[in-house]
């Protein structure tokens, strides 16, 4: 019986011009982090039920990838929570371990545990796959990178600034132009959902506000009126905040409106310092700006919040985001140790490159050598000509005796540079010739000189 | 409730001095592969249970890791099935994927999947993690990565020929010494188990001689006699194919005893090209041999098969493996694409390199200069010294105001190579300072002249 070859749905292979491409990002973010002077760390693709759920709200964990317990232990299956329809009790008693869902979690886990033999502030970078149990769409996958920077157990401002400051660097190394940095705070955010009278329901308010790019203003304050009852005379308050464009007038309205406590007192102080920062060290290429109606979704956030995208691609939406979180290692009873991390979106971040053309042509021309196959005893002769070319340069060689037109094909169709032939004519001269596939010029070499090089 | 922070058995978490050292491995593999015309692809984590299994044998398929259906699709598990104590139709009804537990099988399956596009020969890498629910124990884990190069759709000797090159030139990158390379083909296999009467028992027959490196030759013909009944008058025969050294003799001896059919000639055929390209073009760091006894267990190999391993370091075994394929895409009804792979163990590898010290140094020294914190207000002053410095090295900035000593332990502690020092009195100087760790050396910098550098 012959079996489809195919992939689960939501999910990718990755073709060769592909991985270079996506392997040029990785390795720019990777030089940036690592000039910054962030340590790789990597976890494992699945770990403890108990330590994955209850981070990501109830929807997030519903997407979490549960791995079946191997062996005879799937006997232990509890059916009658089954019949009960207890789906999360017949799931945990067949299964203990998931697919992770994010690093933020692993990374929370990674330093409460080892958080005797590091040094803190711990700086750390990861560029592993997550999973999630997504419904498969256009564009949006449920196996993919994620590529995070992080620091661990520094309260200081500075944080948000090298944040801030990473994202810029590395995007330029990129090429990418006129991008988008939003600031807000989750304290400020607090702050105003009590003076709104919504703080009862601030992650629900919180959910609806993190829609504003993709339904606009006005939907987002009909949904607050028909979902939490929002009063009628905040709704001008809801607008100024929405349409504030300057980050000087930003700050002076959250001080005589919003701050109402320490909290807010402080985050209004280290939104003033970023301010400060970027006045006189500013970027061409990125704009930062406040932005009080950003919210960003997740649970864990605390503090100052960040989001970055293209202006010049507002169709994808944003191709980073982070923020500070301050209880995430709480769970495991570690020291409260504060953390702050950003993201990368990799995916949208490759959007923008293939569109813009931003990638070097050299992916494109990985093939630089082929060596046509006269059978294995002109290739045995030709090995210190192989060796000193791999030196520099790929090299393949062709493996099957075929008719050189065909090779000359398969050189062709893969885009090889140059051909390099030698069979009976060559050898009875004592030279290769190495022809240039675009040009068709023909370079002919002493092999008994190349012997000296 | 506070939660333990720690993994599942069976996995491992990488702190940062070790990625750097598996990267340092894995960057020297990629770029002999590049060197060798070899392309990168990538393939989902998990595949389509019915792709994976049924490939590995019963033992191996049993290893296999399903994920379990999402949301509400586990409702239809087979609850009968497991009653009757069919687990693995229990298994399938709330499970249709699983994670790869090689990168083999998922290569057969891209190449039968994109065969209409691709043009072979095929030559690609693969360089990504795999999963086995083994019994977790020292040294074995639940997660690891392959390291594989493979070639589809080329029957030429000349693959073999590369596949053994692109060890010797890897490993030799890398510093390995003393290594030994042994060859075999399953076609002298299998006549050698019909000479014997064993080919009734083949797979059997394999499975025991794949274990003479771990118990030894007297325990393997003990067992072959006891599980497979060997007739006494074989011993003899079996004890010559064990003990043979010299790669003449063996040739010589395959030619007289086990050539009984065009597959068995063609096979010896093939072991003598080997024998006169590696007799012309030999490596001083690798030992290459023929050893009929070499057997290697998955069932999949069909043609030549290899094994290679460090003399200095027997005690973990073999360091690679791989053989060739004839069959692995018939399953797909895809045009019979022969396919021959080779395989590097990183975790083996990575033992050599620490125990013989073969790492580099600059691997440990990572961190190069910390800038110390006396204030944000000095740190924005140095932002063009800093962005200077990030040019060539890396730089961290201690993001806290702690107090000096604390930042010259924290320094100390992660092994910085130097320290920056911009506070009160140097800004009144117009200087900054940078001091050597290792030798307590400052140097004096003129910071306006810096401006200009």
């Amino acid at each position: 019986m012959s079996i489809k070859p195919s992939i689960p749905k939501g999910t990718r292979d990755y073709h060769p011009n592909l991985v270079s491409k996506r392997n040029y990002i990785i390795q720019k973010l990777k030089d940036n982090f690592i000039r910054f002077g962030y340590h790789e760390i990597q976890t494992p693709s699945f770990e403890k039920s108990n330590i994955l759920k209850g981070n990501y709200g109830q929807e997030g964990d519903r997407l979490i990838f549960n791995i079946l317990n191997s062996g005879e232990k799937v006997k232990k299956a509890n059916i009658n929570s089954l019949k009960d329809d207890n789906l999360s009790e017949f799931v945990n008693s067949i299964s203990d371990k998931a697919l992770r869902y994010d690093l933020t979690v692993p990374l929370a886990r990674y330093v409460s545990q080892y958080q005797n033999e590091i040094k803190f502030p711990f700086k750390r970078f990861q560029i592993q796959n997550v999973w999630r149990a997504d419904r498969p769409q256009k564009g949006r996958f449920q196996e993919f990178t994620q590529c995070d920077a992080d620091v661990i157990g520094s309260d200081s401002i500075l944080n948000e600034i090298e944040m801030i400051n990473i994202y810029a660097k590395s995007l330029k190394d990129l090429g990418l132009k006129n991008l988008e940095l939003k600031i807000n705070h989750r304290a400020i955010l607090n702050s105003i959902s009590k003076k709104i009278e919504l703080n009862s329901q601030f992650k629900k308010f919180m959910i609806i506000l993190d829609k504003i790019d993709k339904i606009g203003q006005e939907n987002v304050i009909k949904e607050l009126i028909e979902s939490l009852s929002l009063k009628d005379k905040y709704i001008e308050d809801l607008k100024f905040i929405f349409n504030s464009k300057s980050n000087s007038d930003i700050l002076e309205f959250i001080e005589k409106q919003y701050i109402i406590d320490e909290d807010s007192k402080i985050a209004l102080g280290q939104l003033k310092t970023i301010k400060d920062f970027f006045d006189l060290n500013s970027y061409d290429h990125i704009n930062i700006s406040f932005d009080l109606s950003l919210a960003r979704g997740l649970d864990y956030y605390t503090g100052v919040i960040f989001e970055i995208s293209s202006n010049n691609h507002k169709e994808i939406g944003s191709i980073g985001g982070g923020g500070r979180y301050n209880d995430l290692t709480k769970r495991f009873s570690a020291q409260n140790l504060s953390g702050i991390g950003i993201s990368f979106g990799l995916e949208r971040i490759f959007y923008i490159l293939e569109n813009d053309s931003l990638f070097p042509d050299s992916i494109d021309q990985q093939n630089e050598i082929l060596v046509l196959n006269f059978g294995i005893e002109y290739i045995k002769k030709l090995d210190h000509v192989i060796n000193y070319f791999r030196k520099s340069n790929n090299l393949t060689i062709y493996p099957d005796e075929s008719k050189i037109i065909k090779q000359f094909s398969y050189a062709d169709h893969n885009k090889f540079r140059s051909v390099l032939i030698f069979g009976k004519d060559e050898d009875e001269n004592n030279i290769f010739k190495i022809k240039n596939m675009e040009s068709g010029i023909e370079k002919i070499i002493n092999i008994t000189n190349f012997k000296e090089v």
